[in-house]
């Protein structure tokens, strides 16, 4: 186990109030997976005709929880469902015994709340080779079914934690028609991938009523934007999973309602930026932006380039206005750039333009800037009209200790 | 400047006896370009009919260099010949103001030594983005001429350097028809950019007597398997230069003797296998296999995946045998891979073996192999016939070290 040190400097001040969304309860207990004397598994409970949707890890690798759970998104969603989680286990790499774990579990939930095995998500999150003791999570399904109550999502949200340093949540509220619809997110991740493989989890709830091919649509796009805009160390979790319940409580189907969806989004944005916020070792939150690219995925592969260069990282870390290393990641990229096009900036700085450093470049200026804890780095290709826009951290001495630490 | 520390632990012994190539000699010089204190120019000249090919980086925002020298490998080569290079400025990202050096700095050397100006080859390499200082390389052209000698290929070596932590130098020689071939390379690189984007030069002599374009055609080859298989950090250089010259002085036409390409690729990868030996705040030395891929570009990609990733990375400088940062990195490559297929040694110990850890697996033995410094990972994807062999190291502090110091 690595350290689980102080909060993170980029946590946000506190935990956000997350409202109730009627037609989800939850409850939380220590079931004693791997961790000692903390909270490691989570059951939330979701009222019939609630709409699943969902996006996965595209690893190859990927764990036996997430492929039963690709395989449930289409389920009748006339009945309840449920969504449990443990962490300190992360149930991959742990062959058929990983399956026969995922069986076990989702067909005891079934049981003890009556909802078909079919409608039973499960992640798994923490040490990965190792046999998930999923006995020890059965034991306790009974007591988190009567536990359930509608309030305690930030405990849950508290359950899924690995090596976070903070608990994740955000929240919207969207007035449609004279009705409000609520949606309330928890998240964990620190590092796309934890010390041991431990992942990001995010689990959004919302009232809206929704088609499930609407819900997914609008999620798989939106986590191109938010989730897929995101990187600590550019390593990919094999148990990376989002998944999105609408309970339909609030009456409002919000199909055609733009304002929904775009509070969704930013929902998912700031779970997202979260994460990056508790990135191992993190002592910077930088926002990269690329814009005049020749297409959207040009865009989109310059800003990761730059966002996952360690020299790039290493630079802000050290506080240093390092263009020629953002200058080195646009090249190294693979995707269109004309040298002699480029311009950078650092804030509102403009560093370098038309290949070359800017005239009214003033290094002592840019390095005043770096010392903030928020960064914010833009690079104009010239050649387009396409943009693209993503978040990342530091890569620091933290990482290092974190990752380096042998893990038992 | 990045300190330039402690020889790498990884450095071998000593630099080995380079044999004198006829038809090619050197001299270096301290210009003072951005050094002081030791030597940062040298200039190599090549008999009429030299031979010349080159390799150079992909990168988008290549330097002025890079692209002069890529447009004069095809000259004629009846006459004589020069590669001048400067260490301390990479002359990169620099504007029109670049290929104005270029133009004065080769003009310069085709008077100084005889050569046309279309057979001069620069380099420069060091910090980016500021002017080159040209007429202070230009104005040590004459004493470079004069001093000629053909057994200070290990000056030149030194004068190429920037945080290089040794100096990089290979040979071989073979005998064809009872005739001696010799070869002799240098090299610098300590990361893929050190700190300031500094870059990897490569330069290998040899008196074979061979065609320009059966020379270009196995180079090429050559570097896909050599200097295309190593990483330090996934960074790529704007720089990257990779020069082969042959003078023919042997009077062995080396195009049918297969002997002869074998050996000038195993000083290419001997080079390589050095540049890795000195990356930045390596401590640990790392061959990494992939075999029974589905074709070579997927073996290539999970190999490159495996050495870039920054968690498989720590977890070697941690000495960790952590086995699933190495699932996770086949898994997140895009290449095809089946969870159940994998197999993973370590050195010669079987870690996993059909989607888990193997029964016959010994941690402590794993945890002690870990403790070598010349380390082999080999994963088997059980789906094909292709493999590809990649080099790299560990990721410590000392790159933090390096690479989080502010530039000046």
């Amino acid at each position: 186990m690595a350290k689980i040190s102080h909060v993170s400097p980029l946590a946000p001040a506190r935990f956000p109030d997350l409202p109730v969304i009627d037609g989800v309860t939850f409850a939380s207990t220590a079931a004693g997976v791997r961790y000692q004397g903390r909270t490691d598994l989570m059951l939330a409970l979701l009222t019939p005709g609630t709409v699943i949707a969902g996006t996965f890890t595209k690893s190859a690798t990927r764990s036996a929880p997430v492929l039963d759970c690709q395989a449930k998104l289409g389920s009748d969603p006339q009945t309840g469902a449920a969504i449990l989680v443990n962490s300190g286990n992360s149930n991959a790499f742990t062959g058929q015994r990983g399956v026969e774990s995922v069986q076990a579990i989702t067909l005891a939930t079934a049981t003890a709340c009556g909802v078909p095995q079919a409608r039973v998500f499960t992640a798994s999150t923490g040490v990965i080779g190792e046999p998930l003791p999923h006995q020890r999570i059965i034991d306790k399904l009974d007591e988190l079914a009567k536990a359930q109550t509608p309030d305690t999502i930030q405990a849950a949200a508290r359950a899924i934690m690995t090596t976070d340093t903070f608990p994740k949540g955000a929240t919207a509220k969207i007035k449609i028609n004279g009705k409000t619809v609520k949606i309330a997110g928890i998240a964990k991740g620190s590092g796309m991938i934890a010390p041991d493989m431990a992942t990001m989890l995010v689990y959004v709830f919302t009232d809206a009523r929704v088609d499930q091919a609407v819900l997914q649509d609008h999620i798989s796009a939106q986590t191109d934007r938010t989730f897929n805009c995101i990187t600590v160390d550019s390593d990919t979790s094999t148990s990376d999973s989002l998944i999105v319940a609408a309970t339909g409580a609030s009456g409002v189907d919000v199909t055609h309602h733009p304002a929904y969806w775009s509070a969704l989004e930013d929902v998912m944005r700031e779970l997202a930026q979260q994460v990056v916020r508790d990135g191992e070792g993190a002592s910077k939150f930088v926002q990269i932006t690329v814009s005049g690219a020749a297409s959207a995925q040009d865009a989109k592969t310059h800003a990761m380039a730059i966002a996952n260069s360690p020299l790039v990282k290493t630079a802000i870390a050290g506080e240093d206005p390092n263009w020629g290393r953002v200058v080195m990641a646009v090249g190294k990229s693979g995707a269109a750039a004309d040298r002699d096009r480029l311009a950078i900036w650092f804030g509102d700085i403009l560093v370098a333009e038309n290949g070359w450093v800017s005239p009214q470049y003033d290094e002592a200026q840019a390095a005043a800037y770096m010392k903030n804890a928020e960064l914010s780095l833009r690079v104009d290709l010239g050649l387009g009209a396409f943009g693209s826009t993503v978040w990342t951290c530091d890569l620091t001495h933290g990482y290092i200790d974190i990752n380096a630490d042998y893990r038992s």
